[in-house]
């Protein structure tokens, strides 16, 4: 694998308009060529505009969540779930699983929804502390890198709403994502959360 | 009255660390003069602490509203009312203002919620926009600057919370700031709106 630099990934998030996901893997699979890279970018986006044309998520309902403690409520949460037809945004269990991921929100407390909005210079921070906690640890240079990717993977489960692990196993066994994922499945339709507010007294 | 500069506003607030009106104030009652107008907000900023001593609003409660349409929430709105004591935190007025204030929020969207937490770049492009507005019109230089400050308080009133009608006017004829105010009154303590979040679908 080629050795992608985190600058260039950068200047292609920018470059091609996409998230960071998107641009590592395209870097990778163009073995670190940044011009084709940006190519194999502006090809899959073309391919995915015409696979979802006229499927945009505009549809919705607001979950929610509200913690009683002490007489009254202390917190607040709410969520938008996102869909393509009013049928689904109407329905039971769409509008159930909004107020589920509320209901996680209240307790997961994540700082971002997915990967992509995952502020570069907090991501870019994490990576370099862990780095120098590993070298401080010791260990050999050619693990540090698989020791500082697996200590990420760590960090977006506990911060990114996608990745943490739904509060409630019983109920559902997986992530958030997963939970998200497996409803657009049956639903066959786009679903995605597209906007969590969390208010505490206090806080 | 002394000419005031908006720069003069701008380095004061960031010297002693307070919100545009009371630089403004300062400022005025100092008659221009940078250094009194510092004097003066630390000697108020003192009486101040010491009136509000071991009385800081670190107790409250969320109120909050959702709005039902077409069989599903299509908006959710939280809002965090700050007070000093837990008695009047769980108090049924209280509790019910926090929901009313949400209420109205759902209607009102308001940008900010009270004047100080105006964003200075915001408020500075809206008076120049006001100021090219008069000239246009041809109006005399010498009430231009009274004409842009009555454009300026109707700006306030449609983007601050505090500033705002509350929109049923029925069940209280006032801005929402007086609403909190009065509540405080009646009640004894520091009451503030702290924060609001408001979520609908799709925008």
């Amino acid at each position: 694998m080629a050795d992608i630099s985190v600058n260039d990934i950068q200047k292609l998030r920018q470059d091609a308009g996409v998230g960071m996901m998107d641009a590592k893997k395209a870097l990778t699979d163009a073995d670190g060529d940044m011009d084709k890279a940006y190519e194999l970018l502006r090809e899959r986006g073309q391919a995915q505009m015409a696979k979802r044309a006229d499927r945009e998520a505009n549809e919705g309902t607001i979950g929610s969540y509200i913690h009683i403690q002490n007489d009254r409520p202390v917190m607040g949460v709410l969520v938008e779930l996102a869909c393509e037809t009013d049928f689904v945004a109407k329905s039971d269990e769409f509008k159930h699983v909004a107020d589920e991921i509320a209901m996680h929100v209240s307790w997961g407390k994540p700082t971002w929804v997915t990967r992509d909005e995952v502020d570069w210079d907090a991501l870019v921070k994490e990576r370099e502390l862990f780095e120098r906690q590993a070298q401080a640890e010791g260990k050999p240079e050619h693990v540090i890198e698989k020791i500082v990717d697996g200590k990420i993977e760590a960090w977006y489960a506990d911060n990114v709403l996608y990745d943490q692990k739904f509060v409630n196993s019983e109920k559902f066994d997986g992530t958030v994502g997963d939970m998200v994922g497996q409803l657009g499945s049956k639903m066959g339709e786009n679903i995605a959360v597209r906007r969590v507010a969390r208010v505490a007294v206090g806080e």
